[in-house]
Order: C-alpha cells, then structure tokens, then sequence
C-alpha cells in the first residue's frame, strides 16, 4: 500500500473535528470535565449514538451507560458470527484534556467511515464501544465499563458512593441504564475476534524516540504501597546529630535508594513517590513520622517484584541502623496484563505499511484494554503525546500524527481482513 | 561548701511545689495553655508579683506585662548601685510542659527565700523577673518582653497582630500594660552586673552523658531556609526513570546530603527538614515542585556558614544533573550568641561545688538570654530534660535535679558576691 499523506492529513483533522466536538461537551463550561454517568456523558453518550448511527451502525447502550454500534459483516464464512471490538472511553478526569479516551472512540467512527468509503468487505462484525467508566474519578471504581464487556463486573461496586453520596445504583437507573442488567452487557466471548484500542501516549517515549506510533508490548502490572517511618520527634535545635531518629532522614534514604533501584532495574521499571507528609511537620522539629506513597510499575511482573524484595531489604537495613521503624502496606496491586501477540503483529505491520518504525512498549497507565484483555485478545495502539502531558487541557497530539493512527487502524482492520479469509 | 543532699531535695520539691501551682493556670483546661497577654498570662503575672512580694520583693510589672520583684543590696560599697537580674519567662506554647521558662522565674523566687534563710547578704541588688513573651506563639514575635528590658524592643512589632486579628499593641493595652512607654521598660547598661537564667535543656545530651547540670557556652546561631525544588510532573507509569525530572528526588538526594554535611560539621552542628509539600501531591503523578524547611544551628558562627555554602554548592550540583532547579530563600537568621565568660566560669565553679561534672555545651534552643545578652553579661544554666522533651506535657526534670539546679544558682549569686567585695 501506498501512503497518500494528504489523505492522512484528512484523517487526522476529521478526528480533530469529532474530538473538538466532544470536548464542548463538558459539565464544567470552560473547561473539559465529564465523568461517568453525569449529565455531560449523558449528552456525549447521546452524541455519539448519533454519529454511529450516521455512520450506518447499529447502536444500543448497554446497561451501565456503554454506547455500543454494529456494523454487521459484509461476506458469509466462517467468521461471520465473530466481531472485531473497537473502542475506548468518553469520560474525563476533571480539568481534562480532549484526546484521552475519546480518541480511541473517534477512531472507530472513521474506521467505520473509511471502510464505507474505500468499499472495504470485512468477513466479520465491527462493533466500536464508548465505555464510561475508565478514569475512575466519581466513583470509587474505574475500568467497570469494559468489566461489563468482558464479562468481570463485580455486583458489590453498586454500593460504592460519590462525594456526594449517591451509589453507584442509583446514578446508574438516574443515567438511564438499569443495575439488574449489568450481566447481559458481557459479550460472549468466543464471539470476538480481538479488541483493539487507539489512545494517546500519555508519556514522552515516543516524542523522546522521534516516533509517530508504537504498539504496546503490555500495560505494565503496578503495585502502590503506604510507606510509614516511624521515628522520634525533638527540638531541632537540641538533640545532636547522633542521638536522633528523624523518620524524614531515613526516608530520604530511602527514597534514593528506591530511585536507585528503579534505574537499576529491567522491564522499563518505574517507581515514584507522589505524597509525604511529616509530622509534626513544623520548622523547627525534628520529624518523627513519614506517611509516602510508592507506585512502582514495570511491563512485566518479575522486573517489580524483584524491585519491591530489593526496596524492602534497603528498607530494612536503613531502620535497623537508624533506630526507626518502616511499614510497608500494599494498597493496589495489578500484575502485567501481556497485549495479545498476533494482534500487535498485525498492528506493528499496519505500522510499517505506514513507513514508521516498528516501536513497542509497554503501557505505563491503565486502560479499558486491562479489563478487556480478561476476556478477549486485545491490543493497543499509542500515538505520540506531546511532552507526554496528559489530564491536562495540554494534552495534545498532531492532526497528522492522529491521522497516521487513524490510518494504521483501517488497515489493521483490513489485514485482520485478509488473515479470516486466507 | 558541703552538700547536704536532704536540703536539695528540698529546695528542689518546693520548686516543683510552685511549678505545679502555675501549671493550674491555663487558658485551657485539662492542659497547660499560657499564650502571651492571655488571661492565664494575666492570672500567671498577679500570682508571680503575690509571691514576689510574700519574699519581701518590691514589685513592678513593666509596659509590656514583664513582672519585676526587686531586693535592694545589704550592703554598701561599690556595687551598690548595681543588681544581678534572674529569670526566665512564664508564656508558654499550647499544651506545654510545666518547666519550660516557669523553672527560670521561680529559681529567682527560691534564690531570694534562700538567701533570707541563709542570712546571706549581697552587696548589689538582685531583681526577678518573669518575661511574658518568649516562645511567640500568639504573635509572630518572639523574646519581645526581655528586648523591651534591655532596651531592644522594636515599636514595629505593635502592628502585629495575632490570628484573630487582635494587635499586639492592642493586646498590651487590655492586659493592663501601656505600648507608649515600653522605652521605659529598658534596664540601664550600667546598673547591671548580669542576667542569670535557669532552664531545663529541651535535649537530650545532659542526660546521654549523665550529667543534671550544664552551663551553656553559647546560644547557637540559626539559620531557616525555604528550600524550592522545580521540576516536571509525569504520569508515575509513563515517564521513563531517566526522562525524568522528579522534583522530589532531587530533594531526597538533597537532604542526604545535608544530613551526611551536619554529620561532618563541628560545633554541634544539626540540621532538620521539618516540613515538607509535593506538589501536586499525588500518587500517581511525579511531584512538579517541593517546598521545604531548613533549619540548621551550630555553637559558633563559622561551621554554621560553613554548612550552608556546602549544601548551596551540594544542591547545585544535584540540580545541573537532574535538570531541576533549587532555590534556597533566607526566612530567618540569628548569629551565635556566646554567653559571658566570667558568669560561665563561675556557674561552673557553683557546678563543681556540689561535687557535679564541668559539662558546658552549647543552647540549640532560643532564650531570653539571647535578648538580654544584646545589652547585660548573659549566662545560662541548664536542667537535665528526661529524654530531652519539650513543648510537650511530658516534659520533666527531676525533682533532685531541679533542687541541685537551684541550689546551684543560689551558690553562683553567693559566690558573685564574693567577687563584688574582693
């Protein structure tokens, strides 16, 4: 195939344009704020019903706000009870950007389009999914839209509540959906192809690179823990050097050597310390506890798992010598979630057709595709973000490199084409 | 002189005995609560001038609420003109301990008691006095009372008001006192043979070493410092280890790095990072910026300084590689401040009288000693604190510590006589 770069260049502005359109759609004028199941995503969810169905699909909203639209398969064979899933989400974290989410959606709205356009055939179903529920922002959860895809919904978030106390139950039947139902929005799995997933970056490997494109290898396992350094307070003036426990002292000790050993590590190894607090946290006392997080991430799991045993052991020796005590308690803990082979293949050759380099990496940040993955063979597919800004009205990618995505995804879709009909 | 032990002690409970007495008064039940101009403060100061004037002082309470007992000289001669002040303060922080500062004033109040049991007389006069203005909690001044007494005051300070808008000049007003004379509060330079001021150490290096008493060689300097670190925020999954400019890792190398520089000081050099924010503060994101507190003290100018522009230059170095900026901002700055030699040495000889080690080390803390020192021969002995606590309402000195303390103190003026009628 050959590149038509103002065809791409098309595509990539007609993304922009349904993008612009959504980010209007906000419960915060001004600014883009739409989380899950407010009157913002009602509008969006309705908004993008329409566009499907402008674009010939066949659109239901599945029970927890899902906006789903069908394209059928256009030949008989073998996989014509099979489809090929599409999809991201149209909520927001508050203060958003415009590409996170709602670009992986739009995509499937031009692929939709492109296929009509260039009279593409597909042996199989198409069905491009607008999830509701990834950031996690109102609620509690996050990833419960693509849970009920896949078939992993768990009853008990229904009694999780917002600030402002109204359950999940209740601001589900409010949106329109029904709670009852939440188990008829699994897909059967052996219905499905695979699902595949556009989004931004949302990191600066790709810019770093000088790539337009990469296909994600997996989206890294995370594990967050409270760390808690237990020491003894004093006058900042009296008590010598040798005679104290400053419990900040030892965890910035700590804290380099965690640093450390995240350089150190393999698997694009991450770790990072986002809060501390001291106590009693005045000027002129000496710290007697440290409350921190850590996240630590990696693409796959025995690169963070070795890390932790590493950060513990340090973690030890600095409070044995320093006369203080460190807890580690584990808060969150996801393990690597592999992209499907066979897919990223055929992405990474869509790519190539593209005459981009062939990039993977893992994906540091959660998305639906972690939930969807349960169930089905899925991938991804990153677009460079710029200065890897994102939650953040900064948050931008080029029209041209939106195109280029846009443009990798048709022809997956038609490659995934090829291989159900050889 | 022998030591008799059993009458020690007895000084000692009796001390404890109006110790105990002031702690009843609090602007907060159920804790002791003494914040300047307050009416515990007002209760605290008419107590104080009952009990100086049960000891046969002539009493006065200067502008600014200072309480003054005055004993004229016994006897004629060249010093007869002049006095030897004692005190302390009776102020306290929320929820203090009962020795802090009250110790000083009632030391001056059992130094007269004992002189009279003793018969002893003194050639120069001896005045008491019990500052009101010493730890700065209510008012963002500090040692304001003994500044008015040796002629420092500053009639800036009046403007400032405390938390709930209320001028300090205002303040002095209600508690009875009057703002336009405080000038007239000022002891003159010549009419003053020294201040003498008891207090417990608030640390812990009297009791590490094992000794009850120790006379202070100087009150350290100090220096406080806004440390701001500028970096860049990231997705804590996205962003890879060496792309990184972690505001907060700078930091934590930052402050091993001081804490490895305070090590290696000499003159009692400490260092302490008492608070600290991330900014944005989450878990998930790499911190953008860190505000923190230095505070960093030693006994003698030089190895202060000396710290400080190694930490400046450790700090550059850290930040030229990391790709952040650190800013170091100046809040506060207060040279050492040596204690007079004579009134040392002979507190010194008062200790090794009762058969105690010659410990001298410097103060971390601030006193009014340091205000008094501006214009008056200043020294200052120090209490054992158990565990070095204070501020707190388990602070404690023992009550035979105490009783060797004020013993002490009583040794001292009867040795100062002597010298006055050599």
């Amino acid at each position: 195939m050959s590149i038509d770069m103002l065809a791409v260049h098309d595509l990539g502005n007609r993304a922009v344009a349904l993008l612009d359109e959504l980010a209007a759609i906000t419960d915060e004028p001004g600014r883009v704020t739409r989380l899950y199941l407010s009157p913002a995503h009602r509008r969006a969810a309705d908004r993008m019903a329409e566009w499907m169905r402008e674009r010939g699909l066949s659109v239901v909203e599945d029970a927890i706000g899902t906006v789903r639209g069908a394209r059928a398969p256009d030949e008989a064979g073998p996989s014509a009870n099979k489809r090929l899933l599409i999809g991201s989400h149209i909520d927001t974290v508050i203060d958003a950007g415009r590409y996170d989410g709602n670009l992986g959606v739009v995509a499937g709205l031009l692929v939709v389009e492109e296929l009509a356009r260039r009279g593409t055939k597909l042996p199989f179903g198409l069905e491009v999914l607008a999830f509701g529920d990834e950031e996690g922002v109102r609620f509690p959860t996050s990833l419960s839209s693509s849970a009920a895809v896949s078939g992993t919904y768990r009853p008990e978030w229904l009694d999780m509540a917002d600030r402002d106390g109204v359950s999940l139950r209740k601001a589900i039947a409010d949106f329109g959906g029904d709670p009852s139902r939440i188990r008829e929005a699994a897909i059967p799995k052996d219905s499905v192809i695979g699902y595949v997933e556009l989004h931004i970056e949302q990191g600066p490997v790709l810019e770093h690179k000088g790539d337009a494109l990469g296909v994600v290898s997996s989206i890294a396992g995370q594990s967050r823990f409270r760390i808690s350094v237990a020491g003894e307070a004093g006058h900042a003036g009296t008590v010598p050097m040798p005679l104290r426990r400053d419990a900040f002292a030892a965890f910035a000790e700590l804290a380099v050597a965690i640093e450390r050993l995240a350089r150190e590590g393999t698997g694009n190894l991450v770790a990072t310390i986002g809060r501390i607090e001291l106590k009693p946290g005045a000027v002129n006392v000496i710290p007697a506890s440290v409350e921190a997080t850590l996240d630590i991430r990696a693409g796959a799991d025995a690169p963070r798992l070795a890390a932790i045993d590493r950060i513990r052991h340090e973690a030890e020796r600095i409070a044995g010598r320093r006369g203080v005590t460190i807890r580690f308690e584990r808060f969150a803990d996801a393990p690597t979630c592999p992209m499907d082979d066979s897919l990223q293949d055929l992405l990474a050759a869509s790519v190539a057709s593209l005459g981009e380099a062939n990039r993977r990496l893992p994906s540091g940040a959660g998305h639906d595709a972690m939930a969807m993955a349960r169930s089905f063979p899925s991938a991804m597919l990153f677009v460079r973000s710029k200065a890897g800004i994102s939650h953040n009205p900064a948050e931008y990618s080029s029209p041209s490199d939106i195109g280029l995505a846009v443009e990798a995804m048709v022809r997956f879709v038609e490659k995934l084409a090829e291989t159900h009909r050889a």
